[in-house]
């Protein structure tokens, strides 16, 4: 049997500079546990548009189907601002979400004990929070046509849809269902169903699919009191499920709650491919950073975090996922501090590198 | 000259026990102050259904049309759960919000010394925060068409629009810019111009109207960024303009951050009509809360201060209004707490009426 392969797309910023961290990673498991991948390596984002005149070539569309999963860095650049919509950095990442037909965002919003003091919330309304925000990724508002700019008698119109089919909602609410039986057995569901009739549609839906897991104590919120609650108790939340557009704004409220964005992972999954795996894509939280970009100061934790993901969801390696997150806990605990972490008396930062170098050693 | 006059719509659940506290500051200001109004009361959102069917009677609607302001309660509650979508509670004050034509939505996220300590965030994240959020109130997803739950193959599909003319965002982002001008100059606009076109209009159009204002320093952020933003240090902002729905949640998180969401007004305002005063409609953030109806625990500062609001922005009473939030203020300095401000040691709540008349005597 071939070893399974990984396409990493390190993209823009500090997207090389995490990655690479990741990468130490990767070839300790090659060596020292004989798990071994066939990675590959290509452009997406601004570098891609650099090379190509596109955020992302069609030669790595194509690798990134054919791949067990994909790791990806960050996109986008100051650089690229003046750009034109459909060949921003953003497109890449979103063609790639698209066209793997990547429904289910997870997001785990967790904080890390040795850093609950980083929140701007009170210590006891984060320690030990554990959500997980389940993100519609393909379809509703980032996706829906019609959509566009247009001229409307003397003036222009902005138009965007947000539409959601029966099947589309069905499909991520499961993967709700199955993630929160899994874990604490109750899952919120999210929209504006008292304005918006696709916010309706979802709630039938996700309560109908509900019936299939009677174990799981389902509850609805409208999405801004959603907002609210989150900032007041979060603890309160187990799994939280939510459509492409509230789950953009509600997943990085929830990160930021935690106080350390830098720490953060997500995955992207789709359907099952012919090999069971499913169609799998990782990246952290944060952006590219271009501020920081170039100089050591990145935080790797989260793409590393991502990459345990990745262990986790498309390679069935919970318990090497789990010997990554404790090694970073463990480098925490530690006292180890990237430039972004810092506050703490007396703590020096570590570089990017050294952070990685120390991860590694704790494996 | 005939007093200026109010339309009062107290509605569902805590709101008629609030708006009775409205009342007494009213009265006061009639006999004390020479300051009469010619008052009205009708029936808005649960209790309309409940006498005549719809949300909101087309005489109402007309009423509202005609009088200087109205002033509004809270709508909904369990019982109407069961109700169509175009008879919900919610559909008549959306109605007052479109017809009217109240496109900017006033919401201050104001922390109050006395009560900084309520908040889930950290004491000095949040103590002094004044920021002001202007929401685009009568466009965008909430009414564009097409909407609705249609059959499209085997299976239904939720849609809604998000549609914003170029004259729609730039009179909301003059609103913005004049407040701007009268506070601390600062205007940062937040939308999703990197995933949506209508994000993309909407960033045009402020900025063009931002060199009509060259002392506002501009600023846009993306929506989840926003969140972020607000989440990590809110007091990085002075006016922040946005979206309908983008408004509904990001003006609801801020409203969290301060702890103390019974205290928290509003203002929806439209175009000036021919006596020169804007169409407009005041009414406290918080909802009807249901579960604490009839008990005498509601709060009723938020909507003294929506109250407060009026005289300022309606009536040009700008003292006036001042006179009422110092009132607000010295009751809370001499620790009067109503039942959602719990929480201090040896506090006892008082009820919302001995909360109403201890801010009357202090006028
Ligand atoms: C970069 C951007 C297109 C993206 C989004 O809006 O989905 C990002 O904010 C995210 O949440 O992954
Ligand atoms: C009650 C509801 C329709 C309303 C809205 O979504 O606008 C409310 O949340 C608000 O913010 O005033």
């Amino acid at each position: 049997m071939s070893n399974p392969s990984l396409l990493i797309l390190p993209g823009d910023g500090i997207g090389p500079e995490v990655m690479a961290e990741v990468s130490k990673i990767i070839d300790w498991f090659g060596a020292k546990r004989g798990l071994k991948f066939d990675v590959s390596e290509d452009l997406v984002g601004g570098c891609a548009y650099d090379k190509h005149g596109t955020p992302l070539h069609d030669d790595t569309m194509a690798k990134a189907q054919e791949v067990d999963a994909v790791l990806l860095g960050a996109v986008g650049g100051p650089k690229y601002d003046v750009l034109d919509f459909s060949v921003k950095p953003e497109r890449g990442l979103l063609r790639l979400r698209k066209e793997m037909d990547l429904y289910a965002n997870l997001r785990p919003a967790q904080c890390f004990d040795a850093l609950a003091d980083f929140s701007s919330l009170k210590k006891d309304v984060v320690a030990g929070l554990d959500i997980m925000i389940v993100r519609e990724l393909t379809s509703g508002v980032y996706f829906g046509e019609p959509r566009g700019i247009f001229e409307e008698g003397n003036e222009r119109v902005g138009i965007n849809t947000q539409r959601y089919t029966e099947s589309e909602i069905d499909r991520v609410a499961r993967s709700a269902f199955e993630l929160a039986m899994k874990r604490g057995k109750k899952l919120c569901s999210m929209e504006k169903a008292n304005v918006m009739e696709s916010g309706i549609l979802w709630r039938e839906v996700v309560t109908e699919v509900g019936k299939d897991y009677p174990e799981v104590e389902l509850s609805h919120m409208y999405a801004d009191a959603g907002a609210m609650q989150l900032t007041r108790w979060p603890k309160q939340f187990d799994v939280i499920v939510t459509d492409n557009l509230f789950g953009d704004l509600l997943s990085d409220l929830a990160a930021m709650l935690t106080g350390s964005l830098g720490m953060l992972p997500s995955a992207s999954l789709g359907a099952p491919m012919e090999n069971g795996r499913p169609k799998a894509l990782y990246e952290p939280v944060h952006g590219s950073a271009p501020d920081i970009a170039g100089q050591g100061k990145a935080n790797p934790i989260a793409c590393i975090l991502s990459f345990a993901m990745a262990l986790r969801y498309s390679f069935d390696k919970g318990d090497e996922a789990a010997r990554v997150e404790e090694a970073v806990n463990a480098v925490l605990a530690d006292g180890l501090r990237t430039a972004d972490l810092l506050g703490e008396e007396g703590v020096q930062p570590v570089s990017t590198s050294e952070m990685g170098d120390a991860i590694v050693a704790k494996l």
